[in-house]
Parts: C-alpha cells; sequence; structure tokens
C-alpha cells in the first residue's frame, strides 16, 4: 500500500512524534476500552450522564436536574475542573488558562482574571485542580457544567464564590465534586454502567470486522498482550463480542483468547507501570481469581489478574524497547509506560476524525481568503480573534482538544511528548507493513533553524535506534604522568 | 538595527520557542552569576577543579589525584552521574542513555545493556541519578570522571561493580559521590571559591562595558530587580567591578545599586519561586542582615534578603506575566519560574556560542557533500553513525548540549519547554527595540502538517497575549425548561 | 451507693488512670458498637468468622477450610499479625515478643529467635505488622491461626519460609493477609454483617434495659451525644432495639433520638478527631444524606453525617475538657480523642469481666500457696514459668488482654496511657453520682518512692482541674540595669 | 556495699523503671557529652548562653541584650517553645498546659486559655512547638525568655500577638526563634563552643577519678563501647583529659581508648539508630577520616565515624537485650535505642540530684503538718495550690524537670516509659555488683489493685528474661476432622 497516499486517507494514517521502526517491534501490547473496543459516541456518554445524574438525584439532589441531556457538542476531553470555584478551564502546558467556563457561561478576560490572577494555575495543585483526562470523563465534564448552571440560575439557591446556600445547607463546588466522583466510583463499584453496556452491546460498542483480522496479522510477527483495568466477566464479554466470529460466519469458531499470547485483566494502570500488584491466575470456569500468587512460565490461553509491566516482560521476555504499547489514556496508558518503562507508545485518539475535518476545512477556507497585508495591527488582532473563535466553534463548544489558536492545550504537549504515534484508531496500522519504519522529521531547534535556513533538510543521522557507537577512550592531557604507585596511601 | 540580519549576527540574536512581546513587559528579572557575570571560561572551572581536587586530597584521597587538571574539553553540562555505578550519562527527556562513559572510557552498546537493561533510566530517581544541570557542574563532572579514572587504573584498588577495594577499606562510587558533594558545600560554605574569585576578579569575571549601557537603556522602559542566591558581600563586589564606572572614565561615580529597582540576595532558589523565606533589610554599612521581617513599602537602593517571588511581584506591583526573567539555571531559574509562578523566561547559554559554530561549520559541510541516493542502507547507517560521531566530537569529548545525532538532550527538552526566549548572553537584547515582538513560529503538530503540507504557511492566530475573547452564553438543549421551582426539594 | 463496695461489686467499678471529676462533665459523648451496643459473645464473633470463611471459599479458597469454626477460647485482643512469616504475636508497649503461635502451634524460645532476632519487632512498620485492636477483629484473628494451620498440615502444599507453595501457585502469608482484609471490606462494604445482625437482633445483641435509663439520667446533668462509624440505617435499627421502649411497656414512646441532644453517623473515627470530613444533615424520612454541608444551629432530633470533633465541640458548645467520651476502641476512639483533642475518655473492656474473675481467682491461690523462701533460684524461675503459663490458660488460650506474667501487653500500656477511665461497661457509671469525682492515686515515680517509703501516703497536691495558679512575675537578676532607649538601635 | 543502704545513700542509687539483670548484659554502651563527661553548671549553661547571646548581637540584635546574663534558677530541662506566641510551656505527655511563661510574666489560668483553647496543646505540631530536651538546650531555652522579656519592655517597640514591630520590621516570634536556631547551628559548625571549652577544661568539665575506675571495672565483665555525635578531635581531648593518668600519677600512662572496645564518634544520633550513615575509619594521626566505608573486622583501638547501631551490634557480636546503654539524651539517646532496637536503657539525669533534695525535704515536712481532715474544700484546694506553688520554687524558676503537683511532665512520662533504669550519674552503677538484678516492683493496673487490695504483695511472675516457654500445640476442636485430601481442589 501507497503510505505517502493523498489527502483522502488522512483519517486512517498514523502519525509520527518520534520514529518507530516496527521491524524492531517484537511485542503488541493493547489496552481494551477505547482502544480495541470503540464506544458509540455520544450513546455511550449518553448513557454514563444518565446514570451519574440519576445517582446524583437519588442521594438528594433536585429532581430537576433529570430535564438535562447529554450535549455531546459541549465537553472536550483534557479540561481541568477547578474544584473551588466550579469552573472549567482549558489550559496549556504550563497552566496559563485559555477558555474558562461557569456552568454554560463563557467567562470574559477580566472575569477570569478575578479568579485566576495572572490567568495562570499551577496544575501540580492535585488537590484543587482535576484534570478530566479521559473519554470516560466526558459524561462527567458536561455534569459538572449543568450543575453550576442549574444552581446558579435557581431561585432557590443564593449564589457564593464558593457555592450554593438554600437555608442552613451550603453547597460548595467542592462537595458537588465530592458528590460527582462519588457517584463515579459507585457505578464503578456496583457494575451498573458495564451491566448496561453488556446488554445493549450492538448499542454502545463498535463491532469492527477488521479488529480480529489486524491483530491476527500482528500475531504472525509479533508477541501480542492486553492489558486492561477492566475485570475478567467485563473483558471476556466484550472481547467475545469483538473477535468471537459471528454464528452464521463460515470460519471455525475460534476463541477471542486465542488472539493473545497473554491476557492480562485488572491491571490497576497506572500502578501496573510502577511497583504493580500480586499476579493472579483467572479460573476461566468461573472467572474467580485462583488465591496465591501465579509463579511459573507463561501458559498460552491463561488469564491472569493484577502483576506488573516488568512481569509482563519477564513472561513475554521482551525489553521495553521492543514493545509498542496503544492506548487511549495519556496518562496510565501513555506517559506512564513510557516515562516509567521506557515502552514504545500509540496513543489512541478518536477525536482525532473530528480535529482532522475541521482542520482540513479551516485549510482550505484560509487558502482561499488568505492574509492580506493589512498594515492596521488592531483590524488584524480583531481578525485573528474572530478566527480563533470561529475555529473553535468547528470543534465544540469548548473548543479543540488541541488547540487554542495558536496555543497547544495541555492535552497537546503531552501527547507531543509522550506518543510516539497516534492515530483515529488502532486499525491504522492496518495501512502499514509490518516493517515499516515511522519516520519523524527532525524539528530543529530555534538557533538551528536560523543556521538551516540556507541549507535546507540537513539529513540528521537518526539514532531511533539508540545504537551507541563510541568504543575509543580518550585519555585526558594529565600533568606529568597519573600513575599511581603500590607503595603509596 | 536590522533585526532581519544576516549569518554574521547570529551569535547575538535571541532565539524564540514562545512568543514574547517586549512591549507588553513591565519588569525585568536578572540572575546573577553566569547571567550578568559571565565567568571566564576555562579559568573559572580551572579554579574549581583545582579546589575541589585539594579538598578531597587534604580529606584523605590520594595525592596522586593532584595531577589531573582542568580539561575543558571533556565535560558538557546536563550530564547525569549515577551513583551506584559511576558512569556518567548523557540522556534524552525520556531516560534513553545517548552516551556513557566511566572514568573517560566510552561503553559499547553491550555494555551500556549490562549497566541499565533496555538502555533507558528512570530519572526520576534522583537518590541515584544526579543531573548536573549548571555551569557550576563542570568541574564536579569532571571530578567524577578522574576520579573512576584513577581508581580503576591504579592498582592498589581492586574494581567491584559498586566501587574499588583496598585492604578493609570499600570505596563505593556512593561514598565517593558524597565526598564530592561535601567538598562542593565545603567551597560554598566556607566561601573560599568566592574569596579566590574575588581576589582575583579580572582572571575569572568578564567585565563587559556594555552591561550598565544595557541595564540602563532597560531602566528606561521597565522595572529592573536582581535576584540572586549569592550573599550580599559577593554581590556587591561583582556588581561594583561590573557597573561601577572605571576610576579613569569621566562619566560621575554611579552606585550598581542605582541600576536596580530592587535588589534581592540570598533567594534561594528553587525555594524563592514557591514558599520562599524570610524578607530581611541588608544593613548596606555592615553587610549583616537587619533583624525581623521587613514589612513596608519598596525603598529604592535598599538590598534585600530573601523573601519570595510573590514578595517581589506586590512590592515591584506587578504581575508574573509582566516579568521576563532572565538566568542561566534551566531548573532553578526557568523551568521553577515558570511552572509555579508563569514568568516570561529568557534562559543565558554560553555555550550556544560553541553550538552555533559547530551546527555552523557542519551545515556547510552537508551541503557541500549532500546525501546521494544510495540504496544500501547499511551504507546508510553506518554513514550516519560517523556523521553523529564526528559531529558530537566537534563539540568536545562528551559531545553536544543540546543533541545527540538526531536526539535532542534532556537539556535541550527542558530548554525547548520553559525557555521563552534563549540566547548566547542577555546582552543579545540590546540587539531588538523595546517593544520588539519576539514571534515564535507555530509548530504545527504531525497531522495539522500532513494536511497542511498542501496549503504552506497558514496564519494561525497569535494569541499569545492570551486574551480570552468569548464572551456569550451558548445553552445547552435541555428536554423540556429546565426550571427550578421554589417550592421543590 | 456505696462506692467503697466490697469484692462482690468489682465487676461494677470503674477503674481510674487519671483523675476524672465528673462535676466538670458538662457533655458525654458515646460510641455505639461495643459501646452502648454490646453484641453477643461468642455469636456474634462467631457469626463474622463463618461469613469471613464462607467468602474466602467463595474466591477459590479450599472447601475444607469450612469445617473449622469459631473458638472463642483462642484468640485474644490486641495482637499482631506478621503478614511476612504468618505468626500472631503477643507483645509489649516496646515490641518485645511475648507469645508467638504460627497456626495453633506456640513456638518455643529458639524458633522465636530464629523469627524475630533479639525477640523484638519493630511494630511502627505497619506496613508489615497489623495489630488486631479491636473487638471486630476478633473473628480475623482466629481466621489467621486457622489459615496458617490448614496449609501448613496439607499435604498438597509444600511450606516454605514465606508461605505455601501448590504448582506453580505460591500463597504467601502476605496474599493471605490480603485476602482476609479484603473479605473483610467485602463485609463491610456490601452490608451482609450488618444485614444479617439485623435480621436476628435478640441472637446478636444484648437489650439491657439499664441503658436508656442511663442516658436518661445522663441527660439530666449534662449534653449527650452519639458519634458512631456505621451508618444511619444500621445505627437507627440498633438504637432503635436497644431504646425504643417495648411495645407491651406502659411508659409512652418515646424516640431513641430524643436520648442525645446531637447523633453523627458516618464518622469515619479516627479521621473525625483530625481533619474530618464534611457534615451533612440525614433524611430522616429516606435515610440519605441531605446534599450539601449543613452550616446551621444544633436542631436536636436531627442526624448528621460526617463532621469533625471540632464541629462537634462548636454545635454543643463545649470544650474539649468538658467532654467524657466513651468507648471501645482503644485507638480510633480512646488515643486519638485524647491525643488531638484533649478529651478525657473511658474506655469500655468487656475482657475485664474475664480478666477480673482470673485475676480473683488466682490472687486467692497465690495467698495460699505463698511464695516459701526456697533459696533455690532454678526452682523458683521454673516456678515462676508454671505459674504463669497456667494463669494465661485461665485468660484463654492466647492468654490475658493486658499482662503476661509481670509485664504488660501493649494494650495494657495504651489502656494506662490514653483511658482517663476504664470498666466492664459503660452501664458501671450508673453506680456513681452524677458529680462524683474519680480520684486517682499519685503513683511516685521510683525515685520518689525510694524517698517517700519513710512517709507513706504523702498527699500530693491533686491539679486534675489544671488550675494554672502562678501570677507574679519574678523578674532575673541583671547585670545592671536592662533597659532600652529610644535612641538606639 | 549494702544496696539496702539508708536515705543517705539516695544520691547514688540506680532507679528501677523496668527490671535489668546485669548478669545477661554482655555490652555497655555510653554517650559521652553528659554522660562520661558532665560539664559544670551554671559555668557551661553561662558559656553558651553568652556566645549565643553575642551572636545575636553580632547579627544585629540591640546591644542591650548583652546586659542579660544567665540565671541557673529559672530554666527546667523539657519546656516547649511555641514558635507562634512565644511562650515557654510545661506540659503533660498529652500536650495539657501545666505553666505558661511569656517572657518572665507567668500567665495566669484565663490569659492561657485565650493562647490555648482547651489549655491544650497538639504536640505532634513540631513545625510550632519545639522541645527542648536537652541539657545543651537550657541557655537557649532561657535566651527565648530573655529575647521576650527584653522587646515587651522595650518602648521603640510595639506588642503584637504574633511578635514585635519596629518601623517596617516585623520581628515575629516565629523570626527570632529561627535566629536562635541559626545562631545554636553557628555555634556548633564553626565549633566555637567546643574550642572555648577545650580551653578551660577545668572550667568546664568535671574530672571524676572514678570514671576510669568504673570503665576498667566494666570492661573486666563485658564489651564497652562509645557513641557520641561529636567528633574525633573534641572526642579525644575530652577523654584525654578525663581518663588519661595525670602527669604526676605513679600509675602507667595508659590510652584513653584503651578502656573501649570500639569507639564511634560523628554517630548523628538518632539517625545512628536506623538508617544510620557510612562507617568510616579514622586516621588517628591526623584525626580525619580514611576515604572509603570500613568493611573489615574490629580493630582494637581504632576509632571509627558514623555508622548505625545494627552495624556496632555486628562489629561487637552482641545482639540489642545484652546492651545497656547509658545516655543523657531523652529522645536521640534513650527512645530511640528502645522503640528502634529494644536496648536496655539507663538515663543520666543530672537534675535528679536537687530532685531528690527538694523532695526529701518536702517529705519530711509534708509528714510533720500533714493534712488533717478539714471538710472545707475551698480551703483544702487553695492550701494545695500553695503548696504545689511553694514546691515548684523549691526546684527553679520553671519548677521540678519531672511534675507538676500531681501531674508528671512529659519529660518525667518518656523517662518512666523509656528508660529501664536512671540515676543522678552513670557512676552510681559503681555501687551495685556486676551481676545485680535490678528488679522492678510490679506496678498494678488499677482494677488489679482493686481486687489484691485483699491479697497485698502477690508475687507476680518476673518474665524480665523473656523466656518464652510455651511448647505445647492446642489444637482448637473442629467439626469432624478438619483434613486435606490431595484429589482436592
Amino acid at each position: 500500500m501507497d503510505v505517502q497516499a493523498g489527502k483522502g486517507d488522512i483519517h486512517h494514517r498514523v502519525f509520527i512524534n518520534k520514529s518507530v521502526n516496527l521491524g524492531n517491534i517484537k511485542c503488541y501490547g493493547f489496552d481494551m476500552d477505547y482502544t480495541l473496543a470503540i464506544y458509540k459516541s455520544p450513546e455511550y456518554e449518553s448513557l454514563g450522564f444518565e446514570m451519574l445524574r440519576d445517582r446524583l438525584v437519588s442521594i438528594g439532589y433536585p429532581h430537576e436536574l433529570l430535564r438535562y441531556t447529554y450535549d455531546s457538542t459541549f465537553p472536550t476531553r483534557g479540561l481541568v475542573y477547578d474544584t473551588a470555584y466550579g469552573n472549567l478551564l482549558k489550559v496549556d502546558s504550563h497552566g496559563n488558562v485559555l477558555v474558562c467556563t461557569h456552568g454554560f457561561t463563557y467567562l470574559r478576560g477580566e472575569e477570569v482574571h478575578q479568579y485566576y490572577p495572572n490567568q495562570f494555575i499551577q496544575r501540580d495543585d492535585t488537590e484543587r485542580f482535576y484534570i478530566l483526562n479521559t473519554l470516560f470523563n466526558l459524561s462527567e465534564t458536561y455534569l459538572y457544567a449543568c450543575l453550576v448552571d442549574f444552581f446558579t440560575d435557581c431561585s432557590r439557591y443564593q449564589n457564593y464564590q464558593l457555592g450554593f446556600k438554600h437555608g442552613d445547607l451550603f453547597m460548595s463546588f467542592k462537595s458537588m465534586f465530592q458528590d460527582v466522583r462519588d457517584a463515579m466510583n459507585f457505578l464503578h463499584d456496583t457494575g451498573s454502567l458495564k451491566e448496561r453496556t453488556l446488554k445493549n452491546l450492538d448499542k454502545y460498542v463498535i463491532r469492527d470486522p477488521r479488529i480480529p483480522l489486524f491483530l491476527e496479522r500482528i500475531k504472525e510477527v509479533a508477541k501480542v498482550f492486553l492489558a486492561t483495568n477492566s475485570n475478567y466477566n467485563y473483558t471476556e464479554a466484550i472481547l467475545k463480542y469483538l473477535l468471537d466470529a459471528p454464528p452464521d460466519s463460515k470460519s471455525p469458531r475460534k476463541s477471542w483468547r486465542s488472539f493473545f499470547d497473554l491476557v492480562v485483566v485488572d491491571t490497576q494502570k497506572p500502578l501496573f507501570f510502577g511497583e504493580g500488584t500480586v499476579l493472579r491466575q483467572v479460573d476461566m470456569d468461573t472467572g474467580k481469581l485462583r488465591i496465591g500468587t501465579y509463579t511459573g512460565h507463561l501458559h498460552h490461553g491463561t488469564v491472569y489478574s493484577g502483576g506488573s509491566s516488568d512481569i509482563i516482560c519477564d513472561l513475554l521476555d521482551v525489553k521495553g524497547k521492543e514493545i509498542l504499547y496503544v492506548g487511549d489514556h495519556i496518562f496510565g496508558d501513555i506517559l506512564k509506560s513510557k516515562k516509567r518503562q521506557g515502552w514504545k507508545t500509540f496513543l489512541v485518539v478518536p477525536e482525532l476524525a473530528n480535529e482532522l475535518r475541521v482542520w482540513t476545512d479551516n485549510s482550505s477556507k484560509q487558502t482561499d481568503s488568505g492574509c492580506s497585508d493589512h498594515s492596521d495591527i488592531g483590524f488584524i488582532k480583531s481578525k485573528i480573534k474572530k478566527i480563533t473563535y470561529t475555529m473553535e466553534l468547528g470543534y465544540g463548544k469548548m473548543g479543540s482538544l488541541l488547540r487554542y489558536g495558536s496555543i497547544k492545550t495541555l492535552f497537546a504537549s503531552q501527547l507531543l511528548r509522550y506518543a510516539d504515534l497516534y492515530a483515529v484508531s488502532c486499525l491504522s496500522l492496518l495501512q502499514y507493513p509490518s516493517t515499516h519504519l515511522f519516520r519523524a522529521p527532525n524539528v530543529l531547534m530555534p538557533h538551528e533553524s536560523a543556521v538551516t535556513s540556507l541549507t535546507k533538510d540537513l539529513p540528521l543521522p537518526d539514532l531511533s535506534a539508540n545504537h551507541i557507537i563510541r568504543s575509543t577512550t580518550i585519555k585526558p592531557v594529565t600533568v606529568g604522568h597519573v600513575q599511581c604507585s603500590l607503595a603509596q596511601h
């Protein structure tokens, strides 16, 4: 297949931050949720939102909240919730505030300054600022906006800086946050969201026939493992749905487990990439864990629970740099596997389909209008603002996942630093031969560009394979002869 | 002056990572050491090396060490010392090992793998890995190499993985590290290095007549402060030397203090950018601190000790985004002021002069030779290795501060993330008008480049001034009318 | 009633570590479980044991475990489980090992030394040593012994120092510990133990008609609050059972809530005595929490959830020293309320009934036999060992809660330090007038005793009410006159 | 010598908290300062006070402070300095405030309540409360009082709750505390206090001829080591002075080192009792450390630096329970060696001489006056207050080290918990044979006393040697036969 494919194929391309040579990859690892198992949007987020919302009402929140329904055009992944003031923030990698909403109201510059002097947050203050990093957080993100919207407008409640008051009850943004998080944990611990999903798999999960094909193709050339934080029963149900041949299929029935050399559930990422937990075997008849710790060799078709990335490397006999790990969680999957273990990483970014669509549209528009040489800087600034605003709305009400005008979001900067490769879907890998060399362009530093502007396209040596080649010893010049004598000292 | 100057001026240019509009800067802050006060190289590093070395001998290290002298071609800033194995490592931002030396011996790929499986270190393990981040660390870096070199070859000592043995004394790399650090602290606490420097200022510090000129020019348009970790006496001596008019000068004598709106010594950066310490006044007659905490308004010509960046902003009545802070310490000056306070940052990188020289030389060479279309990939790889190696040696024995071939060093990646601007010297700012807009090129993300390759030079709106412009509220669609009633709940 | 009562009343006495003047107590606080609600022993512990055991079997532990039933003569409260080696330890306050069992086998001195060199544990190592502090832990304590007993003898498993091996599964003592703890949390989180208890209250909870009487009497003279970690529904069910007049009673129905000025559930002690959690109101119709934080004044008959001891003091308008807090948990109730808040404390120790019985029996025996003046020290030592052993067995298989021979246990030393008063039951307070002064005997220090042996019963001034009486200033002698002058400095 | 000696010998007695059998002690360890080397009081404290005071003046404190001289009747060891409010507090083990002074003014009950609601401090808040635990702290304690006294009365300064104001300088109690601590560290780091001491040993250190005698006697029956935080040069000078035979002595010159099996300097207690530091040899010709870590066997007459208590046990081949460690620091010496290592401990309490004297005086007075049976409780209370006050003043202006009336101080309670033995001087051990059994009286718990009041002097078995004697296994009753079968599971 032609990798130099035209614009039409851009949605199936793999994008490159750092060079990866597939020829050196001996092992592929996959997360399950939102990586192999793509949830249908907005159906799945709507389900999550409604269950969260209903849970809040069931613990005492006003029943008027039931009138809110999920609006997929509002939330963007990667927003930050300020638990002190109830605002949703879009920030860059340093913590500069790019967009700020309170409920569904966009705050203007002066208002933002009142909340955040210097228009800046210390995002290391994780006690206060909660990063809504994952696709699972989208419904929660929208719910924060709904809650603030409702209580702000509701005449029963008085507005205060830190929350709302009704009689002798004070509803702080902080306690609302805690309630939503508790509701989230409730859904998770009781398994009720998973139960609802499994009852209607066709409604919530995309069954892409290319997935078994894709995994089979990879397994021919490398080892394959799955590492998911989900439990065994859910994992089995989802992967059966995705991988088992349909009843009417002519192909012989093949177990979902046969697609993997190793299946690990309950991984507790990001803990999995550090100290990890006890590795246990799953009894596949009962779905329960075997007691005790597994200490033997790898058994094919066995499912394990817990463990750590170090144990996985041992069991599969591979080194970190030989693994390409494919996941959707920028922190739990990608940052951690890269930073703690030096794995090669592939980030799945479903939103990229939309990002590419808007960008393409705008690119052509820009080319049409161009930027004529107005000398009036005020005119230009105002035009830039207008363009940015329009572009942002093209992505959704909170704008792009990756940018605000020329400024990249926190999410984008983490993607650039930690994901070697990224794409709309892991299936994009199907477009490339199994020995493909993904070659990142050499990004020059500003002072290098300044020099090289004369001598374009300098072929910088590519050392992505990290061959360390120095071999000679260069002794320094010494005064006299530095020699140690046995007698001395 | 013409900013679009040709190649000849490249050593005086300011390079741009993020846009900074000088017109918005209301305050300039300066570190002193290696920022305003540039130490002469290698004289100053030699002095430091010799004092360290002599200290070690005086506490019992073999006197043969005295034969080592400083070799400025060996160390590169930003190396990592592995206190477990005594190796010096050049690493990238993720902890991948690029170059590894043991003493003066470069280790080959297999050797590196034995020390570092996966050729990777967890650089967050600061107990074990010590980053030699500053120009002050250069002499120390070289000393580690000397020590390992000496003991490895000395027949009195047996070599072990974790150190050397002689009789019933075991000299671990860890304890050698501790001894060097203690020696460093000894030089610092006793002030002996500073004393030697002050005795021979002409030998160790560059007196650039443009510095007073530069500071005067800035003070006309903005507030100026100095924030140094040095103590008052040293600060006064150095700045008198740099700023006071020479005795034969015709210009009236002007105090060094008059160049600043605020002078703060003993700042304890990086602590200064967080909680800080107690702010005290310096009694300029005695050089001693006034007892108690200073609580009043800013007095011109007064020198303070301690405090924090927050206090500085209050005293000078400026916000973080209005400050351009100029320093040489990538962590203590630049990363911290950016990350904790959102200041604009300017990194002084003296090595950049050399980096630019080598890069320019190589660029022209590359253009000469080109890269002919050999189809033999083995030939290309081997050629790349050779080129990388040659280029590295062009910089020094440990290679470039910023790169190993196509891979950027940890130092380079921090420079790119945290320094808005950088240059060989802070005096480079003299080349630009006081309202200059340093405009960073828009760096596209890989998927954006893929789209935009058709439509070059898209004028992305520049929002570096962070004007948040949204103003309208977009209410989401709700089922029915979400309205709260007074009666309910 | 005569407090100077004879031996017959000893089981109803309150014992005194530090003087407490009931006349100064303005507020009584009560824990619920094992304080007001006394569970029937061994029925309740048996229930807990069986549910834990069954849970383990249901997650894969061998079904042979089902043959074990609870033996109340084995466990003693306050033992320490060594998660590394699976031993149960009885220790003193410094961590000296007094008794050590592995399963049901008592280890001899040499064996103990092999496990614990110096016969000593660092009990601050809470990662490794788990203190089984509460009456709820008794069933768990027994289960650890059962598990070790079973696997040690089972021929399917090989014995290792850190656990047992069967095929490629390794069952470490650590993982067994984790499984039991998880089972404990499962019982708690699902509420299944509480459910079983509520279904058969007469079987598991002692309904003592003196409790409503006791609370009524106290409420006449002081404020009364309840602070329990249990949730609202369980608390309501238990207290209805204990306090509501029985259906056939002639007295008018009175709500359990009317016995308290303040009822707080979900207290999360010991967190409650420190930072605490959000205070919410309980909606008594639904048993659910009101959303938001309660900020108003105290409403009688209202039930709250969460909060902290500071909030309780505010709501009730009392100071820490005016509160007598009655609980059964040496750490969560007594140590924490004393150490963090300076409350007066009353520890309920149900085992004290048995301890008093055995002690009384032995005292009389001792008096019978006496200790004749054998000069053979070997004979005496051996006799002492025999006596200790016999006495220990009088208490149960792990001996007394409070002693091993002359040595006090960790539990006893905490009781002595943190509990001002202690008794078999909180109802013992009924024996004393509401203004009674519990006066602790003055315990002399060894050097004081040595002096005072001549002058018995020195009436040391009792300062339990902490009147600080000094009022005069005693200026030190100074050289000349220390005076500060306005002009100086 | 007759241990059952009368009252006359009480100052030479060893007092017993827990039984110690000298016959089982194989090793004696000694701290140096205030243990073997007793500083002359108040000469030494005066010296310390003056050097501290002068240092403060030299860094800018008002020279009027020079008029203060040390008053040994004011400070008591073990006071707590409240860095927030500048008060000195005498507290009990729970943090109840017993005495409170501000400068030299005693605060009355109401004043104390304003500072400390509930008359209680959370003494775990070590950020705020600084415990003046050691004899070295006495001069510092007095200095805090002087500083508060001076600034309070000085008309140049205004009084605020958190400190004093003069012009735009605010002198907080916190910063005064920091200045004093810094001055303390300055004296220590520069060695100036030690220098002054060594210049006039006869003035500052008691040369007791029994010390060499005592050490010799011990060395005949056990191993002896010294573990001091002082450095080698100071240690050598002090021990030479104490142990070397005087020039005119007839006995042959014997090195101070020969009195010990092991000498360790720079121990960094309390760190020494935990992880410790690197063990190095001291080069006794130069007093400098050998480089590298010592790894060999014990060499007699060698001096070591650093290390840890574990290393000491290895080198001397003894177990923790076989060591009797003699020191003066309740925390660094006694609590830590007991809690972390299970050593036997002997606390030297020089103040005990005075405590015994006052106690003896008062005992006889009490016996004279008695406590007649006045029924007027007001009269009794007032009398008790008066007695307490008088007794306190008998000890000094801050009263007894150990008591405030019937309440024991924090120091006393730590002494009772962690010191097995205590005495005025370590030389008190000379009064006892080397196999003496120090037998602690059995202290009964309150409920035991209540029972035993009938049957006095029950000979509780003494298990201080910790023989664990149980040997039989007692299998629990099981339902059926708990047996595991090979086939199952």
